[in-house]
């Protein structure tokens, strides 16, 4: 009997022609930014535990896997019944961040000043599955640590509006905003210190919610002061905008590369994470119902590991959001089945001399002994990207000899 | 004050440098693999638990990382105080034939009749460390499921004896062995059908222990006869050996392509995992103190899940070793440093603009503001693979028209 052969709940296997295209985006995005000088990096799957759950990771750190301890410590650990949070020691990294910025404090010897980092790879959130959201999905990041500089702000955007157009999202923006310009913001709503968190949350919730509901809700909070004044900015900001001080050079620099409207500023910008101190960063795309991806600045998070502090910003193509945006585009042109007439040694060795021949050539080469029903088989190989056939006899012919014929699909 | 910031215990981080050299012959071995018609599938890190222990991973299964179960049901398994292994229900993959194996299961319906896979990827063992040993490591496996010929058999080596030569390992080469002769051989020594495995054990230790060891520990298994059977059956094969019918016509395809030499026969191959049902590989190379991978035929275990048999045949590069074996080889021919003169708006707008060109051109172009002591980010740089630099300032220049001065190293 086939047992229950279905991978992990939330967790995808994937079928060689999907497997190539994700492999082709990602290859596209790593050699963009490897254009750009970044440097590519790899951090371990595990981290220890309590990096991960050290309030770096705002709400993913609830979502960590948690890998359990062996031998005599789990014991040791069972036996002291310290409930679950004894009985971990490693988990799996919930982003690249968190690793990056371990990765820094571990390595900084031997890497140069301004570190400008590549790293892209599988993350794991133990999130409800539910449609477009996985347990385990890709990333990737590139962060500048040691670059106090707008200069750092600049080569990310460009860089990433590059990969982004490289990969055939020539109509992905991003909105830009900083967090010292809500900060002012929220002075002039007059909300109080302890409520700013609070306010941002629902600022946030400006796309789902609409105006009203965001001044309802501030309203709500707050005192019908705060309301009053946050209508007014809502509505100040309904038009084109100037870009700020704090904002022109990024966009100055940016505009002169790709023109108007590949930035786009938007002062209702938040994103959730608490370490931000600069810039912030949301990548769109008319297609995506959601973002595409995101970043900024985060001075302070380096420090936690290094003992002092080093300036580093960053951003982050969400990869599983971008890939299902990129169509598919299979090359089946240099491609090749080869089908044994039979399986006599000589044929077997005159197909492993034209495999030869055709691979230094340039195309993919797959041998098959030839069914009962060559059409069927040549129908699946059309199915699985092949588009060329020859069949290969006794008599050895040369491949730049050899008949291909056309799979049709 | 800086924490403790190493990666988990047995796993490394890797530096750009390091990084690119395995990225480059991991994609070389992939890319001659997808040439010779293999297609590349990826599975998920984490497998359920129960898959992981099962049977098929042999002593590995040991040591599988184990993923805690979550909210309700952990609470659950704590309460029930079942032990341990109810505390866990997915597990980080030991290999990748065991997730082969189910992915195939699972999606049979839309692969090819004789399904060639090519998985690469990383896989954990919670095993001690110690030096040139891991518990994250990559792997790299080719599988043909679906194919009981020795054509099979032919493609897999045919096609890693190419692999391991584009990675520069034209001096690797395979040993092979049958378990049919492996069979034969203990039942001519006269060991009794309960001690065959015991048998081969011994004789897998011929490395190690050498002739007269494995003669003295088969005469304290068994008795006198098979001890003076051994001894003489291990006189015999020192020399020239024929090769036997089982594997003549393996032996004559691969040596058409790459001369004698590249296979080996040794009746003395025993390989470890109980799974495998026919010919056994195991690579070597004369720089390496051990095995740089292997395989063999296991017709019995994709029924496992399937609920039918399925022959098939696997080998596998240990990627940790061969790439260890391979020569760095950094190209820094078209790399570049562009020095900005300062952070002024036009320079920044200058530098990404040759940059733009400079990657147009086909190099990697990294952007550095020019420091207090230009020879020290140049002799970084130079250390990170960078070969050349220019200076940007207020007046534009082309690409085309910069001096580049090359970094001396």
């Amino acid at each position: 009997m086939a047992k229950d052969v279905h991978p992990p709940r939330g967790m995808r296997d994937f079928l060689p022609l999907e497997k190539t295209r994700r492999d082709q985006v990602l290859t596209t995005i790593r050699e963009t930014y490897l254009g750009h000088g970044f440097q590519e990096i790899e951090t371990p799957a595990l981290e220890d535990l309590e990096r991960l759950t050290s309030g770096q990771g705002g709400d993913n750190e609830k979502l960590a896997f948690r890998v359990m301890k062996r031998g005599a410590e789990l014991e040791s650990a069972l036996a002291s019944n310290n409930g679950e949070d004894n009985l971990a020691d490693l988990g799996l990294r919930y982003d690249l961040t968190v690793p990056l910025t371990r990765y820094y404090a571990t390595n900084r010897a031997k890497l140069p000043t301004v570190f400008k980092a590549l790293q892209t790879g599988p993350v794991w959130r133990a999130e409800r599955p539910q449609k477009g959201r996985y347990r385990q999905f890709v990333q990737c990041d590139i962060d500048i640590i040691g670059d106090a500089s707008i200069l750092a702000e600049i080569e990310l955007l460009n860089a990433s509006l590059d990969a982004l157009t490289a990969i055939g999202l020539k109509d992905a923006t991003i909105r830009v905003n900083h967090r010292v310009l809500l900060a002012n913001l929220l002075e002039q709503l007059g909300v109080p210190e302890a409520g700013k968190g609070s306010a941002m949350i629902t600022i946030d919730k400006l796309d789902k919610i609409a105006a009203e509901g965001v001044v309802a809700e501030l309203a709500e909070k707050f005192d019908a002061g705060v309301a009053e004044r946050a209508a007014a900015w809502l509505n100040a900001i309904a038009g084109d905008l100037p870009i700020p001080a704090e904002l022109q050079e990024i966009f100055s620099a940016i505009e002169a590369r790709f023109g108007a409207g590949r930035l786009r500023f938007d002062p209702t910008l938040v994103r959730g994470m608490g370490y931000y101190t600069g810039t912030i960063f949301e990548i769109e795309h008319p297609e995506s119902g959601s973002s595409i991806g995101g970043g900024g600045r985060y001075d302070g998070m380096v420090g936690r590991w290094l003992g002092t502090d080093a300036p580093a910003v960053g951003i982050s193509i969400g990869f599983e959001r971008a890939v299902d945006l990129v169509e598919a585009n299979v090359d089946n042109s240099k491609s090749l089945v080869l089908v044994l007439d039979s399986a006599a040694p000589v044929v077997i060795g005159n197909a492993l001399n034209v495999q030869q021949q055709a691979i230094d050539a340039g195309y993919r080469v797959r041998l098959e002994q030839r069914p009962k029903k060559l059409n069927n088989l040549l129908d699946s190989m059309a199915e699985q990207g092949f588009g060329s056939f020859a069949t290969i006899g006794e008599e050895f012919v040369n491949f730049a000899d050899l008949s291909l014929r056309n799979i049709a699909n």
